[in-house]
Formats: structure tokens, C-alpha cells, sequence
């Protein structure tokens, strides 16, 4: 009986005590701005001890919450591990739905996070997430296969991005409304619709785009979008 | 001599030296991160004595930092303003360049307020921007003659002034290049690209796009657009 009542914590190493205090962390950022959230309650969610939190994270609350993001941003970079491979908007559609997905899981974390003023806010955090949105910029690059892209086709590409994040955090203020698949087929639309306007005035992006859509199918989203954005053009018969 | 040597800020009125107050303020938070800028500072340049700056902020840096913002988002807000007339792109080019006047004047104020992780950020000046945010995707939906749009075209334009701020950003991060004048262009459009995808999937979308395209002309950007997107939506005959 003596052994089975030894606290369960004791059995675990070093690198998994971490794993499983930054877990109880997520988990409480994910629900409550990091301000509402206190060492004692990781403790308690983990089921260990105030002390032993400190062990772990001698810079108190702020070096969890950094730890926790960090981790966090470990994970979201993986989510845009896509073979490049198939129809380009169908590999689009697939990491999109993994990033609703992690949108969802870490919900009001996401969103105090990004949406400024919160007190856990410091230029490390800033510069996290700042390398999660150049590491999503250089998967769809090289998606595109342009891993040094001239201006235009970089900025259209960084600001689709920062729109899919607003587009996040729209979606968690709304309630989660409209369903993911749905606001994720939007998302694929605005970089299509983008990529096809670019391609209007740079000769680089004109070139990718041929590529991609060599790739595409009729079913796919370019080809829905294509059909359907053509009564609209025909109403602008008039300018061209 | 002896009314001469009286200090010129004696003959301000109470809202005059307010006004000259934030405006040295304003000046400061340009330039310089919001920690790096002191009372002092704002005294020197105001060419006032630091007591009288305290006298009309006693909240000290932090208050005068709030008044300065709400200032700006003041005079941003008004640069939204354009009458409903005439070719739409005209009017949002006309916008876009006030507002990237003002970008490019308030410049490092601008990217320290943005980019998150600065020591003057609250929950108080994240409302005064999301307020700015707001009063700009009204503008819009006024302009586009749906006050109170469907969830699909109100995420659509919220999302496209989440990626005029990401490229304001960009566009002082890389010392303000392409010129202005180009980076609008490029939001111009985006915008009509994105409103183009839209209305293929939304019919309120479609109906506004159907009442904004009678009023382009075939020199204006739209036209433009429409002639040059031509080839490369050809490219994607397979798919119709």
C-alpha cells in the first residue's frame, strides 16, 4: 500500500513533468486571459504541488505562460506541414482545417493573445508569434514554389495571412459561427481571388499561378470559383 | 520688456494648451516607442515646464499616452470620410491614401501601438483601436450600401482592413517601399478581387457588386483589373 500511495508525480521524469505541467497550463490559458489564471491553479489541475510548479518554472507565472506559448506555437507550426503534393487549394484546405481546429481547441488563449492589452503581452510573446506568421508566409511560399518571392506576391501573401487571423479571431467573438468548413472555404476563395488579381499585375505571381492551376481540378475550389465569379466578370462587360 | 518675457504658454487657454500638449505628444510617440518617451520629453518639446504637463495629465505618461491615441484615432477616423459619389475605387483610393498619409506620419507610434508588446498597451487602448477598426468597416458598408450586411460580406470587408493594417506594418517595416501610391493600387485590388469572390457565393455580395460595377469606368481601376485578369482567368478553361 505504501508504494501505491507515493503521489503519482514522482514517477515521471524530468522532460515529462514539464510536458505535463505546460499541458495543464495550455489548458487554462486556453479557457481564462492569462491574469485570471494562478500558479495554484496549474498546480491543482496538474495535481502536484505550488512548490513543485516553481521547480519547474523558477520565473513564476509569466515564464509558464511563455513556456506554454512556445509550446503552443510548436504545435500550430507543425499544422502547416503539408506535402507538396495534388491540388494546391486541397492542401490549402487541409492545414487551414488543422488551424481552425487548433483556433478552437485554444479559444479565449488564442484571443488574448492576439487581440493586445494583455498583461502577459511582452516583446518575447510578440516575437513567438511573430515567427509562427513568417513560418505560415514561408510554407505557402514554398507551396508556390517561390521561396524568394518579389514584393507584391510576398506582401499579398503576408496580408492574407493577417486576414485568416483576424478571420479567427471574428469567428471565436461570433461564437464559432459560421461552421470551420465553411469559413474555411471562404479563406481559400480570398487567396484564390488574391492570387488571381496578382497575377493581373506581376509577371512573377502570373507565372505561379499557371503552375498551380495546371494542378487544379474541375470539382476543386478554383474551378467552383471560376465558374461562379463568371456571370459576375460578364457584368463588367462595360470596362473592358 | 517685461510683458515680452512672459512666457509665451501663459496666453494659451485651457483647450489651446491641451491641444499643443498632445500635439508635442503625438510628435514623440511618432518616433519613439511609448518607453522611451518621458515627461520631460513632452515638457521640452512643448517648451513648457514639466509641473503644467502633469497639471493637465495627473495620471502622468500613461494618461497622456490614452489622450494622444484618442486623439490620432480621432483624426484617423475622420480621414474615412468621402462623399458617395463617383467610380467606388475612386473614393476607397482617395481613403487609402489619407490613411496611409497618416501611417506614414505616425510611423513608429503607429507599428509600437500595432505590433503588440508595448509597456502602453491596455485594455483601453486596444478599444480605441478596435474602435478605428470598426468606424472603418462601417465607411465601407456604407459606401457598398449595406449598413447591415450578411455574416459573409461583413467578414469578407473586416478581414481585408485586417490586411491593410498588416501591410501598413510591412510597409513601415521596409523603410516605406513600393511608394504609396503602389501599395494602394495593390489594396485596391485586393478588395475588388475579394468582393469579385464574394458575390460568386453570396447573393447579397453579388447584388452590391452588380450596383458598384455601373458606376466604375473602363479606366478606372476595376477596368483595369477586368482587362488584365482576363488571360490568366483563360488559363483555367479546364476547369470551366
Amino acid at each position: 500500500m505504501t508504494s501505491a500511495a507515493t503521489p503519482a508525480y514522482r514517477r515521471l521524469s524530468v522532460e515529462e513533468r514539464r510536458v505535463q505541467l505546460l499541458g495543464a497550463a495550455l489548458s487554462l490559458f486556453a479557457h481564462r486571459a492569462p491574469e485570471d489564471v494562478s500558479l495554484d491553479d496549474v498546480a491543482e489541475a496538474a495535481g502536484v504541488s505550488r512548490p513543485l510548479v516553481y521547480r519547474y518554472f523558477p520565473g513564476g507565472k509569466q515564464q509558464l505562460y511563455e513556456a506554454a506559448l512556445r509550446s503552443a506555437a510548436d504545435e500550430l507550426e507543425l499544422c502547416f506541414a503539408e506535402p507538396p503534393t495534388g491540388p494546391p487549394t486541397e492542401r490549402l484546405a487541409r492545414v487551414l482545417d488543422r488551424y481552425l481546429a487548433f483556433v478552437d481547441e485554444h479559444d479565449a488563449g488564442f484571443s488574448a493573445l492576439l487581440q493586445g492589452g494583455s498583461v502577459a503581452e511582452t516583446s518575447r510573446t510578440t516575437a513567438i508569434v511573430d515567427e509562427v506568421r513568417r513560418a505560415a508566409a514561408e510554407q505557402i511560399l514554398v507551396h508556390l514554389g517561390v521561396p524568394r518571392p518579389g514584393p507584391r506576391l510576398r506582401m499579398m501573401v503576408r496580408t492574407w495571412i493577417a486576414s485568416v487571423e483576424a478571420a479567427s479571431l471574428i469567428w471565436l467573438d461570433e461564437g464559432k459561427r459560421p461552421p470551420a468548413a465553411e469559413l474555411r472555404g471562404w479563406l481559400v476563395d480570398h487567396l484564390v481571388a488574391l492570387l488571381a488579381a496578382t497575377a493581373a499585375t506581376d509577371e512573377e505571381t502570373a507565372r505561379v499561378v499557371t503552375g498551380l492551376l495546371a494542378l487544379e481540378t474541375a470539382e476543386g475550389p478554383v474551378g467552383t470559383l471560376a465558374r461562379r465569379v463568371v456571370p459576375v466578370v460578364s457584368e463588367a462587360a462595360h470596362l473592358l
